[in-house]
């Protein structure tokens, strides 16, 4: 059975010795000390290791269970959906005025990951309500914020994202659900939504789905979307829970992995809703979250490699098996631990590096977040919409791959669910798909991000890069050699790349989207090697300061000069598809596939 | 629900235009007309369309159930069983004095592709057995051959491989199961076994294990590794089946794929068994059958792929969603099929142009075993040996990954088990683990097969290369510019990557092995790279000499332009990881992992 423990100390260099929280100047961050942080990280990882990690093999097990139109999730989650609420983990960075704790979303941010490397399936349930809390606090009618935002703060009710229909996912212009206007303000919402995470469950007493619905006679296609409130038990006037809605569960689908959480197929048969904002502006209301919502995906792909890592190094250390090529390292026992062959330190190694450098980027993304909205940072606002399709497509994808690897090291016995390594696989698998599969997160970044306000955001990034460089080289022999030299050439693939695409894709826009897919792990590994530079000037700082514990920060710069010399040579071969354009991508008609 | 179709025209492609086969002079290949080959291998894709294929679903969804101590699988698996048996599937290339067809192992490999796209665990339990007929065949005394090998061609009777214990998987030294001598010349053996694939069941009357196990007294090690055969019922003096023998059922396992073969846990309790070879000589009887069953597994990983892109395929028709951004392909529609999208092609034609490379460096490793049995050609034993490893790692690897990549196609439905896609995923991933994990199929070719026979065989396969290109060469400009460089700079990739392990190999061995993931992988791109000149000069062949099918020869050279285009690249970050060395691999002690 695998078991996690919350990374702490690797947290909190990343808070403190590298995006040096309490000093940013963010309203809000001063709270962020030190100690403050470290307390709430413990804390979490308690409920992550000792709570929800031993639910997760149970919830993959059992999985959800229809019964009578209700779901009902596995054994154990409504009592430890009680201790989460009951802890006020739901409402870390929520407004203090509906009973939220008003701290960063970054202190959410390192708090979630905890709980997502310990049951991703489990966390969904309060993920998908923080969305759903974001988007009526920032659309939401006075009325409609003191209805809901109280309960969803609390996880008293829980939200969901109502937005696939069976013939169309990406293309929501195509949506056939409607919304007809009622006398009294409200909406009769009818039709069918697909892939509903967390669409019905146990373990609160009201769901309130917000759903994309067309409003009969508005403009065709994406322009003509709505958003609307539809709680499954509607609310009444003192707030208490009233009659049932039309709103049930079709079906609850078989899925691949994230058994814990209810996929719901669900039918809206004349329920009631509420706009939610504007009319026809749904798609507006639902891209305000968007980023928050990405940023939470990647987190997720990086979280269930950290917990996979974790368990395939301690079954490295274990197993007992060959002898190290250099000579036996357990001379008295029967064999040497896995641990000691160079393939299986690689295979190690790459997920490490992956982990911390993910680690790295996700927070300071989440860092920009708090800076555009608490100090209304546009710079920082722009640079985040930017990234975001970078820390989600790229993170998602090497997320699984990490777990994939993890699941190697066990050999057979990786393949074999008592073990538990093959849930962490399928459960990350759906990371790469959701929330925009990962191929329209390039179509984002390459053809919307990158020309974004003139091309801007683009190219503050790659000035943010050139001038960290030159203020930082110059001072370590070693370190220029190991860290910025090799993060100023990936850099430059990556202007290369972009160069790329501005002079061909004028021209011919697929020669821009048949590269995006590669830009975007280009991309990737540019920021992850941006995260390593500065993490190793942060512990050699550490290292110059005389820290007592050498060996962890000795660690941070052997991580990060791995991660430079065997992941960072990437960019090139994404550069060398990149411009070898369209015209193989593109060349076959479609019958000839 | 997933479907299949034999791609009987590439098929044909690689055997005919490609590999010359009944041109080859190979003995029994002047049966392999074009004519010949087409027949067989329609019939056996109409197997696989019909039969196999639905019950892929059918075997995922009920999987294989242990009751009272027997394997009960899935419904319809025994009928279908009867049914390739009795078409005489099983025993193409047995010998006809043991009621094989006496085929070429190239024509089996051929016809068991379309039987492993359509059901790989299906498939599983006759592929089994045909190695546990190589091994008696090769190392069975002639009573030992008449007793089973005519049940075994047939599938009358059913074989295993029993290697791995709890304790020990790759480092078989460790092996505990013991044989004891008898005084009437056989042994009791004792020990449990673990991951026995087709362990026991009910598609035939009698399962024949064959056990590696240790004579009380024998060396230390490995060395005192004997094998034995140990049937599941005693076979009488007149070749029925007798009493049950000693063998049982400890477990059946959950796996994260392949459900409808039955992975067992197989308890031997003074069982009767017999010695198979010489005593203490059992590594070596099993290593003769390993280049044929590592050349199979590699076979699962592109076979896999293949099923899963051509749905892939069909469901980018099929599905409408946005529009092409260089104008609507399909303007009386809602929308476009997704194919008009230049990331889903870039997706299709990585699994295009890896699955039909895969195919000819299969057929080609085919070929050569059969020239190394049938002309006792050392060369051509000496580079399949050279070559196994690299079929079975680095295709099983991309198989996956493909199979994946296939499943990204369908977004939210490819996680939705219902739509089978997450079905090809799960069972590819078995194919990187058994039969020696990746990782040790990379220090096989590292750290044996690269200097075996004094490198031989490594510098023959270069020579290969370099003639190969020296011949074609000069004949078509851009032939040689799309095609013959990228091979050239990727063989010298390789070329480098070997200097690299010879020169620090011999200090730090360490150096080479953390290398030899990616030099596992660098290879496999300069095989597909030259199975792709080689097919891309046929298919220009073809159209030089007025095939009428011209469409069929250009998808063929579009689709190796892409190859070398977009997939050879990746071997230039190979080497860079490679010359990176061992330093930063090997750096952290197991402690700080």
């Amino acid at each position: 059975m695998p078991s996690y423990t919350a990374p702490t100390k690797d947290m909190q260099f990343v808070l403190h010795e590298v995006l040096n929280a309490s000093q940013s100047g963010i309203p809000g961050y001063e709270e962020l000390d030190r100690d403050f942080t470290a307390a709430v990280l413990e804390e979490a990882g308690k409920l992550a290791s000792e709570v929800l990690m031993p639910l997760n093999a149970v919830g993959d097990t059992e999985g959800c269970v229809l019964e009578n139109g209700v779901v009902r999730t596995p054994t154990g989650f409504k009592a430890a959906f009680d201790q989460m609420r009951d802890g006020g983990w739901t409402a870390l960075d929520c407004d203090p005025a509906y009973g939220g704790q008003g701290l960063p979303y970054l202190m959410n941010t390192a708090a979630m990951e905890a709980f997502v490397s310990a049951n991703m399936a489990f966390n969904m349930y309060q993920g998908l309500t923080h969305g759903a809390y974001s988007a009526i606090a920032a659309h939401g009618s006075d009325e409609q914020k003191q209805t809901y935002l109280p309960n969803l703060a609390s996880c008293q009710w829980t939200g969901t994202m109502n937005l696939t229909e069976p013939h169309c996912g990406t293309d929501l212009g195509l949506m056939r659900t409607k919304a007809e206007p009622q006398a009294d303000g409200s909406y009769k919402v009818t039709g069918q939504k697909i892939f509903i995470s967390a669409g019905d469950h146990d373990l609160a007493e009201n769901v309130i789905h917000l759903v994309l619905a067309k409003i009969p006679g508005g403009p065709e296609g994406i322009k003509g979307v709505s958003l609307f409130i539809v709680p499954k038990f509607l609310v009444n006037g003192d707030g208490s829970v009233g009659a049932r809605n039309g709103v049930s569960v079709g079906k609850l689908e078989e899925k691949m992995g994230i058994h814990g959480n209810a996929t719901c197929v669900m039918n809206y048969d004349g329920a009631t809703g509420w706009l939610l904002g504007e009319e026809h502006k749904g798609m507006r209301a639902m891209f305000t979250m968007m980023n928050e919502a990405r940023l939470g995906v990647g987190l997720q792909g990086y979280a269930q490699a950290e917990a996979a890592y974790q368990n395939a190094v301690a079954y490295a250390k274990d197993r007992l098996q060959g002898r190290a090529v250099t000579g036996a390292e357990n001379p008295d026992g029967p064999a040497d631990p896995l641990i000691v062959h160079p393939d299986i330190r690689r295979n190690l190694m790459d997920q490490k590096s992956f982990v911390e450098g993910a680690r790295a980027f996700t927070y300071w993304g989440a860092q920009m977040i708090d800076r555009a909205h608490r100090l209304d940072d546009n710079a920082a606002d722009g640079l985040i919409s930017l990234l975001t399709p970078v820390i989600k497509g790229f993170q998602t994808d090497k997320g699984f791959e990490m777990a994939v690897a993890a699941q190697q090291v066990y050999g057979g016995h990786g393949y074999i669910e008592e073990w538990g390594m093959s849930q962490f696989a399928r459960d990350a698998r759906i990371a790469m798909i959701y929330e925009g599969a990962n191929g329209v997160q390039a179509l984002d970044l390459v053809g919307r991000k990158l020309a974004m306000d003139g091309g801007k955001h683009v190219m503050a990034f790659f000035a943010l890069v050139k001038d960290f460089i030159s203020e930082s080289k110059g001072q370590d022999e070693a370190f220029d050699r190991d860290f910025l030299e090799p993060l100023k050439a990936a850099s430059k693939d990556l202007q290369a790349a972009g160069m790329y695409f501005m002079q061909k894709g004028m021209k011919n826009p697929n020669a821009a989207l048949a590269g995006s897919y590669d830009f975007m792990h280009l991309f990737g590994h540019v920021c992850l090697g941006l995260m390593w530079a500065r993490m190793g000037l942060a512990a050699q700082a550490a290292l110059k300061a005389g820290a007592s514990d050498a060996a962890f920060y000795e660690t941070k710069l052997a991580t990060g000069r791995y991660y430079m010399a065997r992941q960072l040579p990437m960019t090139r071969t994404h550069l060398a598809r990149i411009e070898s354009g369209a015209e193989t991508v593109m060349a076959l008609s479609a019958e000839n596939f």
